[in-house]
């Protein structure tokens, strides 16, 4: 699909685009790129891609599909460093959860004659670094991609044809409706979950000890999110701060909404608001992005069927 | 070890208790009540117990163990339906979330010569009813038991090894200090996760659609507990209401100084925030009260390993 293509920052998303474009062999020649020395090595150990460069302008030459994955503070220095090796005609794009910053960072530093499209696989796991990574990763999963008002169709549909080649299915939209559309889905989501951990380690009437043991009840679900790339989630905070500022706005007034209604006993307000959430998770596994399995399926890989372990302790079942 | 145990309430810890005692053969008679003619029905066909009954008085006539698994709001009603046809000796316990009302609203019906010891097993899944229950639910959990003052040792010496045959481990704690803490590891994260998700559900810049399409980017995590029982959820909400309210204002002024954080581009000290709350994840696992598989294990029950599936497209991995 592509001659060759540079991945630049190597972290959870550059080593799943790593493993995917090798299994799919969707480029001749992978070259890997970062600015840590010791990551470089590590993504050579794990056999990431064909050709390892820590200057990124040396790993960009010759290239004719650019990812740049790193965190979205990152995006405009990348930009620069990479903007005069660039060859005309490569396709450059970034996996940022931020778009409109990404594009005011990258847009004005990057030549003319390449096209700059910018994107964002929805997909992740809690993991960072090269060893995260897993060729599955963008299956089934949703990329969108936020062209520019002059993008070049042909090459907007090649990068689309990539993503469909890893798995992904395609959207497109403006860089400020996706940040609008992300401030809920998932900024928000990671803000509220770092800011319920900490919450719960600043107690003093419940000990850490009992947090962590008792944590099976709910609170457990919230620590995966909470403990996702700090510099990562830093800087979308930072750089995605109107949006998320008013989805913060929204759910601060729901919030004091449902603790007027626990504080006056309003039984009924509860029950219709508990009841009209559980719809929301019945469509989202219906639209096949969540598994049909309770409890995330972590029951059944802690738990695999008994026809598959030791033989039962009693008769019956 | 126990000689007949009476279920009154068969949802998804009824039902998980009716699998586990079959499989370890802790009861030479289980009876299984509900007060919903279907759901009994469906309860038989799922062949949990050895006899059904309606009738909660009848249900835990002779029974050595009664274990009452509904919603915390109908405790009192349910220990006053029993009260009069339970035998001398017998032990009587629950598994609701909160403790302190469920003490205020079945000591008082209990008659003196029964054995009272509210219990709380701290597990769980988003389903409910009595298909939902499964022998392994109780395994390497915990289960807190919140013993009144006069508490018969022997009885709750005997109630312990039962849950500890179950597969949990048992603590032990004063009802006011239970609901403290399942205030902040379990009431909060629901009550959170409802609210987030009716956020998302109200907004009219982002379609539901958006939110269903790309909520893997964190969104779905909070669905699961958002799809909880909303009658059980109710009841808690309403009768752990001064626990639950308290933890509310510590995570809304904690929530207030993060925006405030966001909104000032303060990033050392979101970096600082949530680069603490990994290491509550770590320490999580390190319990063995989550897996230490990334993404819940999502992705290894969506996608088995690839020797258990088909071959593979191409040569290398």
């Amino acid at each position: 699909m592509f001659d060759r293509v540079a991945l630049v920052g190597i972290g959870l998303i550059g080593s799943s685009l790593a493993h995917v474009i090798r299994r799919e062999g969707l480029a001749g020649t992978i070259v890997v790129s970062t600015r840590s020395a010791a990551t470089l090595e590590r993504a050579a150990e794990l056999d990431l891609g064909d050709v390892y460069e820590g200057d990124p302008a040396k790993a960009v030459e010759n290239a004719d599909l650019v990812i740049v994955s790193v965190p979205v503070g990152a995006s405009g220095a990348v930009a620069r460093a990479i903007a005069p090796a660039l060859k005309a005609g490569a396709i450059v794009t970034d996996v940022g959860s931020t778009k409109g910053s990404v594009v005011s960072q990258m847009a004005p530093e990057l030549p003319s004659s390449v096209h700059f499209i910018p994107g964002h696989p929805i997909a992740g796991t809690e993991r960072s670094g090269p060893d995260a990574g897993f060729a599955d990763l963008f299956d089934g999963r949703w990329c969108i991609l936020t062209p520019l008002p002059d993008t070049d169709p042909d090459a907007l549909a090649r990068l689309s044809g990539f993503w469909e080649a890893c798995g992904s299915k395609v959207d497109v939209m403006d860089p400020a409706h996706h940040d609008m559309v992300l401030a809920i889905v998932s900024h928000l989501p990671h803000i509220i979950a770092y800011n319920i951990v900490g919450t719960a380690d600043d107690l003093e009437a419940v000990t850490k000890s009992e947090v962590i043991k008792y944590s099976a009840s709910g609170f457990r679900d919230f620590t995966r999110l909470a403990a996702s790339d700090p510099t990562m989630w830093r800087d979308v905070c930072l750089h995605n701060r109107e949006a998320i500022l008013e989805m913060l706005a929204r759910f601060s007034e729901d919030l004091s909404a449902l603790q007027r209604a626990i504080r006056w006993g309003d039984g009924d307000k509860l029950f219709d608001l508990f009841t009209h959430t559980r719809a929301v998770r019945r469509s989202i596994i219906e639209a096949g992005q969540d598994i049909d399995v309770p409890d995330f399926g972590r029951h059944v890989v802690a738990h695999p069927p008994r026809d598959a372990r030791e033989p039962e302790k009693s008769g019956s079942s």
